[in-house]
Order: structure tokens, then sequence, then C-alpha cells
């Protein structure tokens, strides 16, 4: 071993974030110790604080700073729109996007039999005691079989409450260039067509 | 914003390390969130130890925990020969491969006019003192302009000392493709080629 096993660590477990493999974490590190002042030691920093600061919303489900959270506690959030999404990551897509004064519930994953994900494991329950408080709720599982499937369930379940429940829709994404779409795209693009 | 301010410096700090980019730094932070005990915390912790404990070798210039490093201090590197390379992530390259009971120099990059880095940038003041311990001196910097000129710099300046000047070989990597290869690789692995 070339180096410490303080510096062996913090390869191995920088090598199991997403994106980054054996190779790039020795990369990432070289690099923080060769910016000790500017990258290291704020990044030691913050991740400490985020290790303190850093909890589960109860009542959506979303990451943040304090419990209940900043989403769930603003008050300009009005529009009375609910959107359902499988994981946090959609939320902050969503958000960046701009999407307006709703609000958010994180299922926390998909259903998925094989996977032995059920109702249960999701916070489907959670949802349905939410529900009531708004006039709209829009599914925003991601366009997969599991997805597609949970809002199927989702849907029954909510079924009773009497809210509106809606889907994103499907179509042609902005930018997006007809010849590398797939055929389901096209054909749900057409279908959805809209007047000029 | 959807998250607290925490959760967005951490994200912009990881973003700054080589292979992540803003997307990528997100995916790893929920991932930090989502394994808060089996990977935040132990990364944090890691972090933590390697700001304090890290450190540049005096004698070679490669990071390990204390310093002169464990290689400069091994009992058993007796072979009597030091490797110079641009940087430690090429001494951990060869530590890698397993070349044997070497030391090495850190050059701390290539000569290159035009960024600005002249001779007295590198540690190759610090090598001249080095190079009468030893009796062979393997110059392994990268295979392109700046690092062959480098090279030749550095074999002018040992020239003096009497000591034993070689470099890499060039040829045809292991595993590698003949189809794939450029011209010149090929045609220095022609003209060095080796009886079977």
């Amino acid at each position: 071993m070339a180096s410490g096993p303080e510096i062996e660590q913090l390869i191995q477990l920088l090598a199991r974030l997403p994106g980054l493999g054996p190779r790039s974490a020795r990369r990432a590190v070289l690099h923080l110790i060769k910016k000790k002042e500017a990258l290291m030691l704020p990044l030691a920093a913050a991740l400490d604080r985020a290790v303190e600061t850093v909890r589960v919303c109860e009542i959506c489900g979303n990451v943040d700073t304090h419990s209940p959270c900043g989403i769930c506690t603003d008050p300009r959030r009005t529009s009375g729109i609910l959107i359902v999404v499988e994981d946090v990551a959609d939320l902050w897509a969503l958000e960046r996007a701009g999407v307006g004064a709703v609000k958010y519930h994180v299922l926390g994953g998909v259903l998925s039999p094989l996977d032995g994900v059920g109702p249960d494991d999701l916070s489907i329950d959670q949802l349905l005691q939410r529900a009531s408080d708004f006039s709209e709720i829009v599914l925003a599982m991601n366009a997969t079989v599991e997805g597609q499937t949970t809002a199927h369930y989702i849907t029954d379940r909510l079924a009773a409450s009497g809210v509106t429940i809606t889907r994103l829709a499907h179509g042609v994404p902005v930018g997006g260039a007809l010849d590398y779409l797939d055929e389901g795209t096209l054909s749900q693009a057409l279908k959805a067509r809209t007047s000029m």
C-alpha cells in the first residue's frame, strides 16, 4: 500500500458513491489532498454538518435540515396540488423545473413484487391520510412498468376519497428529436396531440 | 430550493471533485443521506481523520499519514532504483503494479512554459540532491510532449552525477489490439522488438 490506511479507507468509502469507482475515487482523494484548504476542509465540515442536521420530513418524506421540511411548512404553497413521486431525487427535479406552489409526497420507491416491495414498504397509508387536504393529486411516477403499476394501485386506493387524480403527460421531450424516440412515446404523443 | 443550505452546500462541494458534476453530486448526496449509518457517518469520520493526518512526504512528495512516508522509511526497499513520476497518482499506479523494492520521487507536475511551470516549480533540485543515493534513476513521465521534455531536461541536469538514467519502454500495452494503437506506438514497438 503506497499510502496510509486513512487514505485507503477514504478511497474505499468514496468508491461506494454512485458514479464513482475505485479509480475515480482515487483521483477524487488526490484532488482533495491537493486542495486541502480550499476543498477538503470545507467538504469535511459540510459532511459533519449534514450528518448532524439532515433528517427526513415526517409529513412528505423529503430530506431537509428540519422536519416538517421547508416545502411542507411553506405558507405560499396553496395551490392544493399534491405531487406524488417515487424518490427525493424526483422531488428535487420537479422543484428545479419550477412547477409552482405545489406540495409533494415521496413514496420511497415503487411496488415491485420481485424485489419484495409491497404497499406496506411505501408511504401509501400516509398518502391516503393526506389526500383529503388537497384538491388534486398528480401521480408523477417514472414511466416504467413498476412506476405505472404503482400509479394504478394508488389510483384504486384513492378512488374512495373523491379527490381528482391525474398523471404527467406522455409526449416528445422538449428539444427531443423524433428520430431518436421510441415507438411508445411517439404513439402516445400523437394520441395526445393538441391544437396549435 | 427543495432542501436546506447544508445539503445544497454539500452538493456543490462534491460537484467539484473530478468525475462528478452537479447531477451526480446530487445523486451521491441522496445516496449518502439514505445510507446515513452505513456510509455517511463513516465517510464524514474518514474525511475528518484524513484532514488531520494526511501530509506530503518531505523526501519524495508522496502523500501519507506521516513524513517521511512509508515508502521512504521502508528498510526493504534496497534495490537502489529511484523512479521519478509526475504525480502521486502515477506513484500509486506503479505501486499497484507491484514494481518491486524501488523508491520514488514525485515532481509535482511537468515543465510547461505555456502554463508558466518552470524547473523551480517542480522538485528537481531535491531530485538532484537525492540522486547520488541511487544506482539507477528511471524517468517515468507520461508519454506526452511535456512529459518527455521534462525527462530530457532532467537527464541533462543529472548528467554530471554519473548515475544511470533510464526511461520506461514504449510498446504495445498488454492486452492491447494493434488495430487500435496509434502509429507512434506501433513504430516504437517495432523498433524495440525483442527475440522470442
